[in-house]
């Protein structure tokens, strides 16, 4: 029990799954499971051994899942809970810590998805404004009673905030629930991971989406005290016993252990996005210091939505928000260096045509 | 708009993610996925080409898995919701339609996850007693307010109502939502999906769990009316942008469309629970008629629990529940028939030793 779980987390009784022994010599016929393999026409979707378990549920804990996330992160295994993507993870975060709190604090500019989830779980909010330039001000979170919500990185903007300025805030609010969503945080952000031994109202959310290539799999991750933790596992329990399927929780697991590559890679991006960020800056644009995937930038003399459109009709595919304070930015993530070659040479056409 | 939507969905404005276009010639700049593949690792776990999409999002509206679904079923793609597992699709199922509804009717010896669902979403529940031979009598649902949910064929028991008594339930209540659930439809259950067309208060949950070996996968669906949908499609793009994943549903379609290999395997299960409710009732066990893929049976002269005991002493895993009315039986699920003959074997000798 924590003074951070919301009401709805004190009465729940979860739902107990079947057993799921792990020793192989067993006659399972415990969990209505099929005899039988999948159809040999779904099993050819993969390959090697993946599919011959499939139909059996998957481990309702990910226990090697959270192993693997513990292991690179310097944590416990009681300190993760893993999800069907960062955004289940969040949604699930809202019912345990914000449902019936007082209003959630989040940048007016931020991640789209936190006032859809409030207004779901019935949260009130409080968006506390950037600064002009686009900066999180975290003396401006110190008042309220509800959690926070900082992404650090912010998007849409890619700016993030240091670690001690982070701490400073936890420091500040103790009796507050600061969820740190670092989707962004693996290209050159510092991660507020290192200071959840010392911080029990803090819980990093992050995922395999990005920094991991792995948007088509749908796995993400909170990080926190046990016992933050374990309010998450009494709502995930009494909403899908089993949300992290088998190949995922393998291909994650692989991905996770292959650290070499996955710096290899953002290592890429971190360096063609600072060279993207120069050509566009030579072009005439203002860009935000980004620290994620993707850079926020505006041109003063061009309109944002003619130039989304302009790129569109050449084949390059950025966002635009209709958002009082960024409708004249664009975000554009950061793709291969040939990509972004592209990108920049069409901008110059599309600049010098003006 | 549908007068089945709960208040929570009326007022909601579900999250947009990027446009996730179907054309390959894109430089798809908009969603901050990552340019380069995934950890080759985490490839290997896969085999053919299912890990070359997996840097992207999957397609949020699974429009794909959808058509293979409406398209089993005789349906259309409107009639159809999917989610990452059943357990998934009910826990929205009872956002999108019980909560802050009347008191929720089910039977009193069903699904245990409903309560914990009623629980975490605040709905009232009103259990109504199964007969003594365990039969749903669908006129004891006449009354109440709110919605009702009956799993057919009903688990534990296995016992299936036929399609016309749903039907008369469905005439006597056309004001409540009437969820069927179906997870154990295909062996030998007569499915309520052909009267969705006719009914705009008739929901049907299903699963590709059990009948399509695929537990470890986790791909539920629900049908119904197009307004039924539309109102699970709020919650869900309120929740989870993107609950199934790239391989779950290439892997799900492909099962869906082994029709042959599914009616095969269905068979068999079903041969194989006939053959041993014989066996068992030969040997003194009562068996409910079970039209699912287990059996639930009780012996007059010993105890449930000490059965249970016995046989995973001799590493053969069956379900006991703690409940009353129902602490005396054990939930079989049907193996293959040498999983069975050992089964039988075993209880030959515990019921001839006592």
């Amino acid at each position: 029990m924590s003074r951070f779980w919301s009401d709805i987390v004190r009465d729940l009784s979860p739902y107990v799954p079947g057993e799921q022994p792990s020793s192989a010599n067993l006659i399972k016929l415990n969990t209505n499971e099929n005899p039988y393999p999948p159809s040999p026409e779904a099993l050819a979707v993969l390959g090697g051994d993946v599919g011959a378990t499939l139909r059996l549920y998957p481990d309702p804990e990910s226990v090697a899942l959270k192993d693997a996330v513990a292991q690179t992160h310097g944590l416990d295994r009681s300190n993760v809970f893993v999800g069907n993507g960062s955004d289940e993870v969040l949604a699930l975060a809202f019912m345990t810590f914000f449902a019936g709190k007082g209003a959630l604090q989040f940048p007016d500019i931020t991640y789209s998805f936190y006032p859809v989830y409030s207004r779901l779980f019935g949260v009130a909010i409080d968006r506390v404004p950037l600064t002009d330039d686009f900066r999180v001000e975290v003396d401006s979170y110190g008042t309220g009673t509800g959690g926070i919500i900082l992404p650090n990185p912010n998007a849409p903007t890619g700016i993030a905030l240091p670690r001690d300025e982070i701490e400073r805030l936890l420091k500040a609010v103790p009796d507050r629930l600061l969820l740190v969503d670092e989707a962004y945080v693996d290209f050159g952000c510092e991660s507020a991971v290192e200071l959840i031994p010392r911080y029990e109202n803090l819980l990093v959310v992050q995922t395999l989406s990005k920094s991991h290539s792995l948007a088509g799999l749908r796995v993400g991750f909170a990080l926190g005290q046990p016992e933050l933790i374990a309010g998450l596992d009494r709502v995930k329990n009494s909403f899908n016993s089993y949300p992290v399927d088998r190949i995922a929780e393998r291909v994650a697991i692989a991905a996770l252990l292959d650290e070499a590559y996955f710096r290899t890679c953002c290592d890429k991006i971190v360096a063609t996005r600072e060279w993207t960020a120069a050509q566009l800056s030579e072009l005439g644009f203002e860009v935000l210091p980004s620290r994620a995937n993707f850079i926020f930038a505006h041109h003063p003399a061009i309109s944002a939505i003619r130039l989304f459109e302009q790129l569109r009709e050449r084949n390059i595919l950025v966002r635009h928000f209709e958002q009082k304070r960024i409708d004249r930015h664009l975000r554009i993530t950061i793709g291969t260096d040939a990509e972004m070659q592209q990108l920049t040479a069409v901008l110059s056409e599309l600049v010098g045509e003006r």
